[in-house]
């Protein structure tokens, strides 16, 4: 029983705000609180949580030793009507990163453990109160920047997945029954289905689940945003295109080449998108040993990047223009890159290759590149009505492709004239890969990865 | 009446966490959020708010049109039991910034206007909830980074600093009760009091307001932390110290001078006492234009410093050594330098000078450094018993230097053999200098001054 042990954490951001909250769940919440709470300053005023109602606050002062930390109000949830299913306490106390801080280590010298990443979410999951899929719609959900990334998760939490994978579940198990039962005849020779229905059944399940798995690229975006690096030559104007597009001076700018050496990294939503803008050093041969360190951080980057903006300085000769895009057409892989022609108000000559121009005198051209970013980006997704559902986890992704995989098999052994049985193994092992997603399959591992990755106090 | 307008905001501090908190707080709070909350998902579990008891928390689903905006607690307050006074409701919500603006949003398309900073805060003062100095007290709380900062807001907020603001204003009423009665018996020639009775009460009032007015030289520090500088020239080790301080790799660190152009800036408590540590571009004529920014930054960095830590580079020759100790001599206020001479593990002969010798090979070298940077701010202190005031706001320190002022000119005019009239004006002017503080007397500029440093939410 993992409630037998109280936790506590701090559940609202580090940072200066109005509030902190610190929550604590097990067994021994209201007697842990009861010790370093009174309704009073002068510590006398001790009340007994449990004789409380649920879902009830109560004003008084949290106390270390005889000393007062803060006035807060503390919330009363009794189990099992609390997130997590046993009996919960929130603490609200001032905000500010000190005291919250401070109230947590005079509980945790009272006996509760502070929570690990995801742990009242995991009780939750644990205590029945919510399924796999709705817990990890929680973390997601929190770290949700944009509107889509938002509505597909609060889909989720609302039990979008959870059902999709329960009917699908069923209808797995209707085709199970049938091919157990008829393993129950087949002494007495009797075909009551044929083969072909059954595959027909299993092939049309596989299609929605492709479809469904196909929306993982999209999911992908939503969730993490896209990694848009900007790179070219020294002096191509990356980091002046970089602070334009933030509105600010977050990079130094100035007309000497290798002025950025460290990337700059900072979050940008552009037509509800949400990108990860990445400014890096300047692409050239440099025996500076800074720029050098630099120049290969911004290879490390272009790597991982989901799409590159690729400045060529169009104020150059010609010459010079004509061997930046040999460098461009050899260095790049095409399909995650947007050639950018930057400066064009000073540009001496036509350009003859296609690629976008901008100057930062005129701001259409800057609104045109956002819409090409976004068009290129948009151009890689699938098109889904707005009920569809949208897969965002890679865990989901790979269950589903394990259930598409087991299925196939199922196919196959009925293809191969194979009995009944071995059909029944390849079926029940996809609603093994199917319960995997709700958390009805599931082991210590797969727990502990998903909830390493929630934040501390949910 | 403030309160006929209804304002929100997000409590809790911006970033991922597990819980957000919205606060609505006047008169239509409750109306407001029938619109938008429902009790089940169908969006027809309409409730009336103003029929719950005050500090209940309820489940339920906020809604924008007929999209679930999320799952959410709210937390009922009726007037006049809530942090405002006004009706009041804590929207407790998924963490993370989306959602929480997202409900903000759906708030103030239904009417709540965008509370100011410390609205909240204010509106308990104008509703005779909390004094000033408390309601500044509450800014102070959530800013607190160490224990001193934490333990003389908490003071403030019981109403220490209020309580001698009391007692102090009650001590002066006597006096003036004093001066006041002889004025009505003055023409009948009665001498009631002696005016070397009314001095002595007066001064000796005097002396306690200027000991705690000398305590905010420690309340400064307590509260804002000591801006530390590192400074010294090209290679002198200040990004390495830097790092060593904070046991991080901040500040990219090379062997080249002139590594370090923009100034990097972090937090570090040593011994208990908050520093704010500043890595500067070290400090030599350049002509590289970036560099030159950065060292013209580092000027001006050194001159806001509470400390500088000055580093001589003690592994260059004797000579080079020697032209640093002039220019440390020439070029600061040595009153908040210390002087340190880095890589004593390579110097090449003994140092002739004094100041700290460190090498970050060797830790004790560092942990010397550290104790005498604080024993340096704490040589400014004044020593302090745990029951004093400490004054940590600059209002409350001018607004005593004028009680100061006030009771002097009381002083002088009875020395001056002034009717007692005169005196009692003196004296009643200490009265509205005392009240200023507690906010018995105020106007909107010094209300706008205070609450414009809260954060919003509070």
């Amino acid at each position: 029983m993992n409630s037998l042990y109280t936790i506590a954490a701090i559940s609202t951001p580090p940072g200066e705000g109005g509030i902190s909250v610190i929550r604590i769940s097990g067994e021994y919440t209201f007697k842990l609180v009861e010790n370093i709470f009174s309704k009073d300053r002068s510590g006398e005023g001790k009340i007994e949580i449990s004789q409380l109602d649920s879902h009830t606050i109560h004003f008084g002062y949290i106390f270390e030793n005889d000393q007062i930390i803060d006035e807060v109000l503390i919330s009363v949830f009794k189990t099992p009507h609390s997130y997590t299913g046993d009996n919960v306490i929130e603490i609200s106390s001032h905000g500010g990163t000190y005291i919250a801080q401070k109230i947590l280590s005079v509980l945790l010298s009272n006996g509760a453990r502070h929570a690990e990443p995801g742990e009242f979410t995991k009780r939750a999951f644990l205590n029945g109160r919510i399924d796999l899929a709705q817990a990890e719609a929680v973390a997601d959900l929190i770290k949700s920047k944009t509107e889509s990334a938002h509505s597909s998760s609060i889909k989720q939490l609302e039990g979008s997945l959870s059902d999709f994978v329960k009917k699908t579940r069923q209808d797995i198990i209707n085709i199970v029954s049938l091919v157990e039962l008829e393993l129950d005849f087949a002494e007495e020779g009797l075909e009551l289905i044929n083969k072909t229905e059954i595959k027909s059944r299993i092939s049309s399940l596989n299609e929605k689940l492709k479809k469904i798995i196909s929306s993982y690229i999209t999911g992908k975006v939503i969730r993490e945003g896209v990694n848009l690096v900007i790179a070219g030559k020294p002096n191509s104007g990356k980091s002046s295109l970089f602070n334009y597009l933030l509105k600010t001076n977050r990079a130094i700018v100035s007309s000497i080449a290798g002025t950025t050496r460290d990337y700059i990294e900072e979050n940008l939503i552009i037509n509800g998108m949400l990108f990860n803008l990445i400014d890096t050093a300047g692409l050239r041969h440099s025996s500076d040993i800074i720029e050098s360190e630099g120049i290969k951080r911004s290879h490390g980057k272009m790597k991982d990047a989901d799409l590159i903006l690729y400045l060529i300085d169009s104020s150059q000769d010609p010459e010079e223009i004509r061997k930046d895009i040999i460098d461009y057409n050899h260095s790049l892989n095409k399909e995650k890159a947007i050639l950018v022609y930057s400066k064009t108000d000073l540009s001496k000559e036509d350009i003859p290759d296609p690629g976008i121009r901008i100057s930062l005198l005129n701001d259409d051209t800057v609104e045109n590149l956002k819409n090409e970013m976004t068009a290129v980006i948009h151009s890689k997704d699938i098109k889904l009505s707005s009920d569809d559902i949208i897969l965002t986890n890679l865990r989901h992704r790979i269950c589903l492709e394990n259930v598409v995989i087991s299925l196939s098999d199922a196919v196959k052994t009925t293809d191969d004239g194979m009995s009944g049985e071995f059909i029944s193994v390849d079926l029940r092992n996809s609603l093994k890969y199917l319960g995997e997603i709700t958390g009805e399959v599931t082991n210590d591992e797969i727990l502990n990865n998903i909830f390493k990755n929630f934040c501390i106090g949910k």
